[in-house]
């Protein structure tokens, strides 16, 4: 089976951990990535695939790297346009492969499944589903009226069964795809209990979702055939793709479809309210916060800042270095309205951190000034900056980890911690880490301009202008 | 007259912006320093003094620098001992002086007057009651029944007038002073209006109020003389005080007082609750807030950090670079004891701040690590840091503003922005600025070991060991 995994969701719900920038699936709202997390979860089943969203080619390579994934198997959208392109996407990359008899799965990239095991058992069941010819969904079996999410009715049971007893799954024809329905409606979806969460997982052979493409959204695919057998038109072509979602161009169209009903502890991570529910569930407890008169409040902490808190209960306060969230817990639509807001405002806050993630590691603002601008660089092991010049600022590095390898103006030099270079205004450079360790470097910039932008590249492994 | 400035409180109550390593006289709650605000309302009246508590010399100074007053008209307690110690100090020192005939007035370094002319008026006519040998206190006209004041009741009126008509000052006599209210009796004092709150402004001439120490504090008069005759006993002298209050010590013993009644716009500025208060009177708005379904909420910002408030109200939000409060309104009492509760549990944040001042300017610290640790250094136009080494760090210093004068193993060189230079373990090293602009380094230290203690002085122009 080849599972594809959707990681092109901006995830604004979560501000300002997560932001255009480096959204949702990469940060870490638990221990790990939840794409790592994905990632891992998948590989049992096959060597997954990632459609990403440009901007995110860093952290994502990064983690299929670290989890042993060709970064071959990454593609980006341009721009994010919802599933059905993504899909159309990946399913005219396998055929081109020659894989359309195979399996595939879609799975969105920043969801929890407590039961990993049982998800996989599921999938592979879906998977047999699938090799007959059937389009199948993994639904989520509601643990109350919820309204955020679509549902799906089941039908029959096919006599289709992994196992039986407890913790069995079996497959149900599809009866139909429902919206988000209002309160009353979701209170006789969970009462009827033939209705299931629709999560966003499809499992189905790929020259099968190629037909119902073909069929139902005809004109996408058409176009996405251009960009699949000649990735240059991605840039262009692909903006111009309408934003659907595969459940409305494609499912709920389908008359025959398989259904299979999950109890798996699964979580769409969408929000605060849900990330402090999963918290108290588990018992977690994060960083260092003291309150006077205060309980159930909900902190995401900023490195190992003090919080306190006197007076107040049912607050998720969300920190970051350059930006703070004080919501209501239950308040879950505002954070994406103000996010808006502040987008409007034409803050950077909105959709940039202040660190940020390339293809050779990353770097951190220590201090932005008039005067000066200092950050800390890291680059990982194996890899290098591109040589380049500035024409406004000079640069002082000290290096504070591992034995970066500097070229300046032609002459190779290696460096240790502790030692230090000048980078003259107009001076060609670069860094490269030889080394398995990764390399840190204080810089301190001066000048009178110290934008990203003030950069002439001459030579770049990773293709950059 | 001799203004007294009483420079000795923590604030607590204004955690986190308020720490006892830089507590509430010296912090940008408003537009400048509490302190800075209070000398200038003084200056017209007298040059004035400054009681401060160990540990703020250097904003203190500072603070008197800029305002004109010579540095040695401050006054160190070893730790706070309340008012009747410090009041004790300046009246020796006074006497020691000769100027045992002239009045003194003592005033709080951290409270705000509205009504700075007003303010004068009143205490020259208490200046005039004091030189016929009367004690005499402001009194603030009650706006609210406040139950977290000391009342003042007033009797006769004694025709000593300043003008006649609106905003005309009348001294009357002291029936007695009234400790912190109940509710109730707190409604009846502001129902009777002769009851008037006790802001700690005291106005005597010195040879007044030594007679009254020497009488009703013997104990505490006799010791405070050693200290005014050889500083060298102050450090231990001193911290055996009784920390006890000018009220409680001398003041409601005497028969004899005048208190002038006042409406001034005053504010103790004594907890968050206040400062948004002031704020909405002044229509004062700051930071970048943005608000979703929220409102009627404070917020503190920390640089220009970005705020996101979602369906919350009447909330504190007090943020800074290491510790965030979030408090509901009225809850200030709460905070006090959240900070006791921090400082138990053994944290820094409790007292101390990300950046220090010190004598020759002060320093922020950008990042601390265990392989690294940088700080952003200013030196003060004139100033140098002592001579001195370190036996666990080096250290790499970037000039990024200013003309410092770097020594270093006896070597003596000029930089300019964009110089570095590099301090090896065990260097001897010492940096001045002799220019008018401050100087700025950005500090990069490598070793095992950053704590502040890692200091060997050979040479120090503040005299520190």
């Amino acid at each position: 089976m080849i599972p594809v995994v959707l990681s092109g969701g901006s995830g604004t719900r979560l501000w300002p951990v997560s932001r255009a920038s480096y959204p949702k699936p990469f940060n870490r709202l638990f221990d790990e990535p939840l794409l790592a997390v994905t990632l891992r979860r998948l590989a049992p089943l096959g060597s997954p695939w990632v459609v990403g969203v440009a901007g995110t080619e860093a952290p994502t390579r990064a983690l299929l790297r670290a989890a042993g994934v060709p970064v071959e198997q990454a593609v980006f959208e341009p721009v994010g346009r919802n599933t059905a392109p993504a899909v159309a996407l990946a399913c005219h990359l396998f055929l081109l492969a020659g894989r359309g008899d195979e399996v595939a799965g879609v799975f969105p990239a920043d969801h929890l499944i407590a039961d990993e095991e049982g998800f996989r058992r599921a999938v592979r069941l879906a998977g047999k589903c699938a090799e007959r010819g059937q389009v199948v969904t993994l639904g989520i079996r509601p643990t109350f009226a919820s309204t955020g999410y679509g549902y799906i009715e089941a039908g029959d049971e096919l006599f289709a069964r992994d196992g039986d007893g407890k913790g069995s799954f079996a497959a149900y024809r599809t009866r139909g795809f429902r919206e988000k329905p209002d309160g009353a409606t979701a209170q006789r979806f969970l009462a009827a209990g033939s209705f299931l969460w629709n999560a966003g997982m499809f499992i189905f052979r790929v020259a099968v979702m190629a037909d119902c493409l073909a069929r139902f959204m005809p004109e996408l695919w058409r176009r996405v055939r251009e960009i699949a057998a000649d990735r240059s038109n991605l840039a262009e072509v692909y903006p111009t793709l309408p934003a659907e979602s595969l459940d409305y161009g494609v499912m709920e169209h389908l008359d025959a479809q398989v259904t299979i009903p999950c109890d798996l502890g699964w979580s769409d991570v969408g929000s605060w309210d849900e990330v402090a529910r999963l918290d108290a569930a588990a018992g977690r407890r994060r960083g260092t916060v003291f309150a006077e008169g205060a309980g159930d409040n909900f902190v995401f902490p900023y490195g190992d800042k003090v919080y306190g808190l006197v007076g107040v209960d049912g607050l998720l306060v969300v920190d970051t270095a350059d930006a703070l969230l004080v919501a209501r817990r239950g308040a879950a639509q505002g954070v994406k309205r103000l996010v808006e807001q502040i987008e409007r405002a034409g803050r950077r806050e909105a959709s940039e951190h202040v660190f940020e993630e390339r293809p050779w590691g990353g770097f951190e603002v220590l201090r932005d000034t008039e005067r000066f601008k200092s950050k800390l660089i890291r680059v990982d092991p194996k890899q290098r900056l591109s040589y380049q010049s500035h024409r406004r600022r000079s640069e002082h590095w000290v290096v504070v980890r591992g034995r970066p390898e500097v070229t300046l103006d032609g002459e190779v030099r290696s460096l240790a911690p502790g030692d230090t270079i000048f980078i003259p205004t107009g001076a060609k450079h670069r860094v490269a880490n030889p080394g398995d360790e990764p390399v840190e470097i204080v810089e301190v910039q001066l000048g009178d301009y110290f934008g990203e932008d003030d950069i002439v590249r001459y030579e770049d492994d990773y293709e950059r202008g």
